[in-house]
């Protein structure tokens, strides 16, 4: 359990950083989509870390397989299950995990929780996980824009203290696409991809809020009481590792 | 759809703010679980406005009854419904709406999505709906409680600018409940009820920030990958009518 | 778990035989259908044992009430709560039960698997608990005529060896409800009675079978692969307390 | 919707008779199970058609790789996902499907329901969606077996009007295994066998019975009332293409 999110449009995935590879099945996807794997592949290319220097370097090509529910171009209303493939897993640079969890991983808690993980690398909690989601989100977007014009732009707004202005109201893909850091604020995207070198010499990480605006969204959306629009995005976002926090509409700063 | 909470400990509230009632039913509730009507109310109690002067001044009684899944003091494994009566339903004062939406309420958007409202006041949308979780939330805790040693304590943190200083590995249940405004620090308790009565004479009103302590939590709740912990108690408190944002651990400070 | 069924129009049973009442909560039900509780009583009172001297004697008036989601008449979209009252609980006389199992009762059975079981009667496996599906059937009859003028009929075709001669074509409700075995072959009714009749004065009771036909079926009912609609009738009439077969189109005889 | 069967042990399969592959997502596996390719390639080397001159000729390697959730011989808890890679797609073999429906098969219904199909072949209806069933139903026999010492067997129990003798109690695999049409009593297999080689000669084919026998099965497994374990072993066996009718215990001979 837990590896489904969905109702409707009902997105399984499966994978784990090591082995045959990572994927998704997405059950109850209307017929008659147009969609391709070339559409699907820009998005993982966009997920995909070692773009730049700024992001993990690991390089991964992420190619994607159409193994299912999509006939000359179009969804046929069945599952659509598609595969990357794992690659480039040395896992004898991993050999030392055998014997040491890794600090702020999900190494232990897998463990305590089934008795059994994988060590060769992040296992089921790897970031390669969301290539699944991320393949299943560019159907979805595909869908929402052909039956309401429905736009989404999702883009880093703050990084530690370093926070962008941005109009979400005009905000566009090319702007946020613009930058290796995807800030459409250009000034402080210069400001946040020097301070990530900075922290990336002290050899630490850090972190920072992303937005996302949607334009366009039908009225209504979303069932009451427990499945209401916000509660379930706020159930896909915090579902991703290490995030923290979510705010919708005025947030916080509403009190 | 969208009534119907979690898998294993399954709830399913049902109700309007007017006609019958409002209620719960929990399915998958473990068997011999020592739960009393006495208890459940004690916690629908604490749920009820009209309690102090600072809340919302109607008056309702909320007397529980459990009519099914509990034999001789002891949950059996079976559905445990609980229903709460509707009083006091003046639908008089409401006629007025059958012409105009109440401004930042649902109705308007019942409206467009169903073509049909209970026009006599919230109707699903109403608080009223929440008598259900709290009905459903009283038998959790005491599974947990059980079951692990479970303590989960929720107090108001903030008020507008007015924050509280708690410490949340000592905070007790009687210092929550030691004001009428629930918050443990009991100067800023003072503070909060002074700006509350301010707003509310001047017909307005106000929100804050709620904080919730879980101790002696086992290792391993909930689900890789959707159905992480943080993403479920998300999507349940991002449910709530009017919430806005959601933070767990450093949430938006960790950035 | 395992007292809902269905994924859009979802049911969702609870209630014992013993205890404060019986009931079921219809989530997903769409807005705008007409429905009364004197529709909903109509289709109880013919589910209701004591109807006739050849039927359980048990008197049970099973007077329902709608709890929520019907608003002047027409459902609302919002859940529908129906309870009906448990009467007539002479619980006095069960308890010997509460040292003995009762022979191919699922007593012995709950005992195994929750350690609990309300004595006081069938509890959870009493028929009662169908008064629940009863209520729901006759909401999904009301939307499916509605929707599509579908016409759901069912009588006894068979009781031990008497086999009833029904043309599924063109039989009708006032043909099954003309006498007390419910079976539209009025030669073979009379039968069927006598033969009732007999094994009851020998202190036993006898099998039979059940034939349901629906007419005006829309084409592409149910979903590939697992959710066909034959899986799902078959799934929910296997459910029935002592059911032991299924049959669908030619059954068997296809061989 | 509608490709997912199960909740705990959760069943998701995916793939047509043409494009990538067929194949099947198991959320919820128990961790730690002993399980390998071989095991699973075994069962599906049974239901592979071709194997005999008297069933389906079209060959099918149907070799199944393992993509993730098992690791070093054991499964993990997280999904394991499987996959057949479709081959021998001579599409040009149904370039007349194009214009024409093949009758008493699917696509007319699936073209009625999504405005849209596979003309390559049985689509998503072929009984290669099948395959995935069967690799799941070779993990989950394995868990019964490690858990409970549970056996299941399965056989031919009647084709037409011959009726094989088969003790249930103590028919083996191997019995089951030693001739071409799986049926333990050799006299009537021989008969069998011959049927269906007149009824292929007269270019037509043919239904018949299947028994399965389990034994050790351990008191209280499924749910009440909805999910009990006849009802969803009704759902599973009538959910497969062709399936008519359903019989557990005593059957319809009970009346």
């Amino acid at each position: 359990m837990g590896s489904t999110f969905g109702h409707l449009f009902r997105v399984t995935t499966f994978g784990e950083s090591h082995g045959g590879g990572v994927g998704v099945v997405i059950d109850g996807c209307p017929p008659l989509v147009e969609i391709s794997a070339a559409e699907i592949q820009r998005e993982l290319d966009r997920r995909r870390p070692g773009q730049s220097k700024i992001t993990t370097p690991r390089k991964e090509a992420d190619a994607c397989e159409i193994l299912s529910g999509v006939f000359e171009g179009r969804t046929t209303g069945t599952p659509i299950a598609i595969l990357v493939r794992n690659k480039d897993t040395r896992s004898q640079d991993y050999t030392e995990m055998i014997q040491a969890y890794r600090p702020s991983h999900a190494d232990a808690t897998y463990d305590a929780k089934y008795g059994i993980r994988n060590w060769q690398g992040g296992g089921r909690a790897s970031a390669r996980e969301t290539i699944g989601r991320v393949a299943a989100g560019a159907i979805a977007k595909k869908i929402l824009q052909q039956a309401a014009g429905v736009e989404i732009i999702g883009y880093v707004k703050r990084i530690q203290h370093l926070e962008a202005v941005v109009d979400p109201h005009t905000v566009t893909l090319e702007q946020v696409e613009s930058n290796i850091v995807r800030c459409p604020d250009q000034e402080a995207a210069v400001k946040m991809i020097d301070l990530i070198e900075q922290i990336r010499l002290n050899q630490d990480s850090i972190g920072g809020v992303v937005e996302l605006v949607a334009r366009n969204v039908p009225k209504g959306l979303g069932e009451p009481v427990f499945d209401k629009l916000e509660a379930d995005l706020a159930k896909g976002i915090m579902s991703l590792p290490a995030t923290k926090g979510f705010e919708i509409g005025s947030g916080f700063a509403g009190t």
